[in-house]
């Protein structure tokens, strides 16, 4: 790394600029990638919004598909996390299914561009394709605790499992669509409505 | 129309091809868009995928945004028609909120690529930004709705409306990514579940 920043220091477009790190670098590229598209995305474009030369970037990428991996394994590895709280927890399926609810709406809350991204492959590479397959997981496991909650007696029996599970991420994902840093409600309270949503409804209880 | 047909039979590669009506350009050009991308999709990419030559497709279209255009306001126009008849029922908020869940979620199943095509612009044109717009208006309609619900007594004052409305319409949206036509539940019973979860969640009853 310090050789690579040395590098950076020398090429003129970046001399003085701050927040050109490499973590600067994947985070602008992968918010570049969310709002024009992954394929729209050139990297002359994005050297264009860093204002840094093409040069300057490849000292710290070596390609749109690089940062495409990290940022995917980023989100992938943020949402195990969820799932590995989850487990850990001991309770019933029910209160992981809530922990489940409430931890990924966090954590789109905090990876915000990173699972934008994830969200948007459509499988048009290896890479996509490989992290498609990794997401599909997280979407087995929610129909897996909504089957078992279900067993348990603590979730209805008459909604299918499987398109629950899959509104139910429908719900949560859609916060990368319109949640707003800063915004009026914090994430703890947005979680707090996924979940209450989740399990009791908008009906006047 | 007619000498549209009569120029397409000309065409070498689309002699005798049945179903390259305009309709099915269009339907083709939307799934393909919505497969890899409207800006990564090229009108040769197009023409290949239909077995046309580029100037086949140029007797029914003249441009990408051209099916872009009348793609986005065939979805549009099929939600705007789900509000009329919420309006026309005369019946509560609570009731209409009902109606508009069931019917945008039975929309999409009938209108999935223009609808999905419709979901995904980024704002990258007028036509887009254009499209975007008429599209929040039915957001904001569904959070208005929510609110004179709260306000009749008929759903939960404690959540945030404007975060409700969006959860709900994230979950009817989510049926865009993994809807299958003739799969195991009908649009029917995929509707009743929308509505099911949005007002009484999968707690046991």
């Amino acid at each position: 790394m310090d050789s690579m920043t040395a590098k950076t220091r020398k090429a003129g477009n970046s001399r003085g600029r701050p927040g050109h790190d490499r973590a600067a670098v994947v985070r602008t590229a992968v918010e570049a990638f969310n709002e024009v598209g992954y394929e729209a995305m050139s990297m002359n474009a994005l050297a264009g919004r860093l204002g840094l030369s093409k040069s300057a970037i490849y000292h710290h990428i070596s390609s749109k598909e690089e940062i495409l991996q990290e940022a995917t394994d980023r989100a992938l590895e943020t949402l195990q996390s969820v799932v590995e709280q989850c487990e850990s927890c001991g309770g019933s399926s029910r209160e992981k299914l809530e922990k489940m609810i409430r931890g990924t709406t966090l954590a789109l809350c905090e990876e915000t561009p990173y699972v934008t991204l994830l969200l948007r492959l459509r499988g048009n590479s290896e890479v996509e394709l490989a992290a498609l397959e990794r997401r599909r997981k997280f979407t087995e496991y929610l129909m897996e605790l909504v089957k078992k909650a279900q067993a348990e007696g603590q979730v209805r029996p008459d909604l299918d499992a499987h398109t629950v599970a899959r509104l139910i991420f429908g719900m949560v994902n859609s916060l990368t669509e319109w949640y707003q840093p800063g915004g009026r409600l914090s994430p703890r309270e947005l979680a707090q409505i996924t979940v209450e949503l989740s399990f009791h409804g908008i009906n006047m209880l």
